[in-house]
């Protein structure tokens, strides 16, 4: 293929200022950016989505963490699917579909071995999602790290995320005996129970959550699956069998606050339980990809798998996208087409 | 040998109320019961030692709990060891050492399969603490439940208590590269590191415990043992490195507040840490008690082991001993001589 004219300039949203709290749109500034044309071994990368996660608050602030934090007046990174828009890297041509780490802005230019072409037989925007760290995220923790055999009973908070949807659906399609999940409206509870499957679903915001759970699993729980903390990890300790597993993968719900958190009060419950709450990034959990690539991607191809997503049209939109989902505005995986 | 005459009664311990908060000596009821004649397959055993421990607190209260509570007006039952007075049981000759689980009184009548019998070389009490229930508890919560290496950092809250003094000698003789304790007095912290051969050790009522923590390992631990619960347990989750483990198997800070306890406001860095916090109880683990007792008893033989206890004399002082254990009074293993 003959390689695309490139334009002098994109779009790209940097880091302006650190929030304290909730983010506001003033923390970001969109910026019109040169595109650099390819060096020997690099590509340029037309963006076609853009995801946006809860660990990119986190990232936000100027502290010492598992993802090194986000530059004042840089670009904030995350993943991205493309196309290939011109190369000077062997094996990659243009139209070529890539997967890789420089999100938020409009043109990625890249070494190719940051680059990995995907499946152009599969939706491009699955990569970042069902198929990709999100997909892995729930598939990993749920069994390498939460031990989850079939017939055993699960419970998931934030079940309408991206991460969250995809438990609860990888644990019925693994026999699952009950899964239960929670979500922060009524729409996204009847989704849950309607469309993705789960067996049983509530509203945190409609009661306390342990009286909630407790109806929903009254025989109690093998595996609890934390997007949320708080409450729900407290709750979820209370109905937990013996050894049983919390998988710790997030914890939304102190994010963005300013006051300190509390701590699961019933921790001592874990003693004669013998729980295992363990945390997990998915970066630990690499050497599994080919076995999940394999069951997820078949799941999806023979339309098993609800891969839930919401989709915001236009760069431009990004920060509302991202502000958005950190406050539950989606269902599933949140993306930005950066066509629109 | 000859079968003794058997006294006519012997004296129990009984539960007489149950306490709310701290227990008091009006709980407890010393009774003068019949001592029974073992029929075939019995033994009448008459206790020299009897275990003192964190978890009878527990039974006291009415509660489901993984050990069954205690009956008003009944033996409080624990581990004793003593000597066959009178049997009736093939294999079991009147002087036979044996170890079982009719504690708190002063002649046990039980079926032999209930008694194990002990080797007669090694110090009688001793089957009670380092190569009893409690060295177990240390061994398996170290090695199995903490996946303890050598060369890695170990922190022990309630070093000085009978499990704690155990694991910190443990890690120690495995090859630990730091191993620090707390405890409630100058007197234990001096003997922790003086006679225990811990590497630091500091006094947790002296200040807050992440600070003294973070002197005695400024660069972090990989293993917390964790006996104590509340202040203790979160400070360990800020000092573990990633992929740290805490071994959930106390929580003595707890066992008689009315108040309801404080969670680790801290938790949620054990995602990015992808920390480990495991309860545990010593019945999950007596598959190791062959390893256990050959690498264990061989350390006490060479004299690498320092087996702490405090004992206290007479059948009368047993209510006395178990509430000085709950207050800390000790340092290692607490027991009643029976004698005396």
């Amino acid at each position: 293929m003959a390689e695309q004219t490139l334009p002098a300039t994109g779009r790209e949203w940097h880091l302006a200022a650190r929030p304290s709290g909730w983010p506001v749109p003033e923390d970001f500034a969109l910026v019109e950016a040169p595109v650099q044309a390819p060096e020997a071994g690099q590509i340029v990368v037309r963006n076609e989505y853009l995801s946006v996660d809860p660990y990119m608050r986190g990232r936000m602030n100027d502290v010492k963490s598992y993802a090194p934090p986000f530059q004042l007046g840089a670009v904030m990174d995350g993943g991205a699917v493309g196309r290939v828009v011109a190369s000077a890297a062997e094996g990659f041509a243009v139209g070529d579909p890539v997967l890789h780490g420089l999100g938020w802005r409009e043109y990625a230019t890249l070494d190719a071995s940051q680059a990995v072409k995907v499946d152009a037989a599969l939706p491009l925007q699955s990569f970042l999602g069902v198929l990709g760290m999100t997909g892995l995220t729930a598939y990993a923790g749920l069994l390498e790290v939460g031990s989850f055999k079939p017939g055993e009973a699960v419970f998931v908070s934030g079940a309408a995320g991206a991460v969250g949807s995809m438990v609860g659906q990888f644990a019925k399609l693994r026999g699952a005996s009950l899964v239960v999940g929670s979500a922060g409206s009524p729409e996204k509870v009847r989704r849950l129970t309607e469309e993705l499957g789960f067996d049983a679903a509530f509203d945190y915001k409609a009661g306390p959550v342990a009286e909630q759970l407790a109806k929903a699993a009254p025989e109690g729980i093998d595996v609890y699956f934390d997007n949320v903390g708080g409450e729900h990890l407290e709750a979820a300790i209370g109905a937990l069998h013996v050894h049983g597993r919390a998988v710790l993968c997030g914890a939304i719900a102190q994010y963005n606050s300013t006051e300190p958190p509390v701590g699961p009060r019933n921790l001592a419950l874990a003693i004669g339980k013998r729980l295992r709450l363990q945390g997990m990034l998915v970066r630990d959990h690499y050497a599994l990809q080919p076995q999940f690539v394999e069951e997820v991607g078949g799941w999806l191809r023979d339309g098993r798998l609800v891969a839930d997503e919401t989709v915001v049209d236009g760069f431009e939109h990004a920060v509302d996208a991202f502000l958005g989902m950190l406050r539950g505005s989606n269902t599933g995986k949140m993306l930005v087409r950066v066509t629109g």
